[in-house]
């Protein structure tokens, strides 16, 4: 029965309900850790995938892999938008999301929310590279409970609004209640768009059920879960999941726009988000 | 640093290249095994992801998963052709490619060269929902080396071949060397294609660069390199790198065909297929 030589040097993450674990060779023993009111932040050197921050024992990041999650959260909403102005992330305190969205010069404005400013800290020592846009004057880091935030947000002032959070326990377990969905949809202009990250197509097809159901029920009138792949999570295989308030189709997206765009993608193109706007027939049986 | 719990039934590979391992839950030691004159296969029974079958340690299946690799090993080839009459799979022999190829009814002969029927007699007693067609009088299944069987076939007289090789260590090196892609392209028929399992965009782009370069030196006219999810594979994320011979475009599939499909799949869908044809800009830059 092969097993890891206990010898070396690994991170191991498990994860029980798809009872599986995942493994990555490390240079060193952790880099830095934070232990704050919210939870345990870790950081490591890994021999392959560059820096990997882990949240609680789970992966958040990798410096090599991404590209793929941020990518995949942002540009098929905004690009589903007609005109996105106005910005908001719950959660993404690495700023990755962040950054992907001020690329966009139709935005004017980005505002993101997480609950620990620690992420954000850490994320500027290990992961600076994401961290490049903190400073446009178009973006406004706040750390505080998203979840207050949007209920204290105006009706109707946002265009985007993106849940880039942690998995559904602990801290984020209220970024995926009804409740906030419910706060989304009052917060989201007409023709704005919610974007949830919905874990994995493969093992959390009850809980992309249940992200669908509160957003059916808060009133967004399409929606759809695009998959990717995302190395470092469980499964290897991930979602965001979209849904547009309005009348219009997530199929009218801004094509050419996007084939033209002013900056440079590593995965996201027009034909990738055309071709993952119909979800597989694999996960269409799962979600009726 | 997590570790792995030392009392726990675990099946771990690591994956050196790519600096990781993947583990699964065991509900059991392992299920079966055969030492062959070529390779040690195990079967294992996972707790999430069904049976598991290993050769040298490297996962091959899983119950689970396979009809990721298994569909976008075969249909979007198959929809490339203007009419695939005779198919050749090279590898294959837990009979999962066989059985997606002779879903399509224009296929008159199918013929499956493994070089070791043990995988095959394992396949039967593990996974018999990859065997079901494997008496399909369209079928036919050799025990032999595949290049040899190449070397020895007609000119032009298959439509369609799958490389459906293990990894380019031990048996299958040969595989994915240039003297058996051009055996390939002499026996292609015009308008015919070649489909080789290509391992991760993320972690092996030398190599997929090098298949593409064996198959241009070959004389192939347009490839592509389709990537899709494979959870049990490192990385989670893998690929397939078609290419055809003559002067067609693999842009050019048989998309309404596709749609309109006489047989049901689980992940591949035209749109899955579209998606997939123009290689993410990150790749595009790596085999430049």
């Amino acid at each position: 029965m092969p097993m890891l030589p206990e010898h070396d040097l690994w991170f191991s993450e498990i994860h029980e309900p798809s009872g599986t674990a995942q493994s990555w060779y490390l240079t060193a023993q952790r880099l830095d850790e934070r232990r704050t009111p919210f939870q345990h932040i870790e950081i490591f050197a890994t021999r392959t995938y560059g820096r990997l921050m882990s949240i609680d024992g789970c992966v958040m990041l990798t410096t090599r892999d991404n590209f793929l999650y941020h990518e995949m959260m942002t540009h098929p909403a905004l690009f589903s938008h007609h005109n996105p102005q106005h910005a908001v992330i719950i959660g993404g305190g690495d700023c990755g999301t962040l950054k992907e969205v001020l690329r966009h010069k139709s935005i004017q404005s980005a505002v993101q929310i997480d609950i620990d400013e620690q992420v954000t800290r850490l994320a500027e020592l290990y992961f600076p590279e994401l961290c490049e846009s903190n400073g446009d004057p178009r973006a406004q880091l706040l750390f505080e409970d998203g979840l207050a935030w949007i209920k204290g947000a105006d009706d109707a002032s946002a265009d985007i609004i993106i849940i880039d959070s942690t998995d559904p326990v602990g801290p984020a377990e209220g970024l995926f209640g009804p409740g906030f969905v419910e706060q989304c949809f009052r917060v989201l202009r007409d023709g704005g768009l919610m974007v949830q990250q919905s874990e994995s197509p493969l093992v959390h097809q009850q809980l992309i059920k249940g992200i669908r159901g509160n957003m059916i029920a808060a009133g967004f009138a399409d929606l759809r879960t695009l998959g990717f792949p995302q190395p470092c999570y469980p499964s290897g295989w991930w979602s965001a999941t979209l849904a547009m308030k309005g009348e219009r189709s997530l199929d009218e997206f801004r094509y050419t726009d996007a084939r033209n765009k002013s900056f440079t993608t590593l995965y996201y193109t027009p034909e990738v988000h055309q071709g993952t706007l119909r979800e597989p027939p694999f996960l269409v049986k799962a979600l009726t």
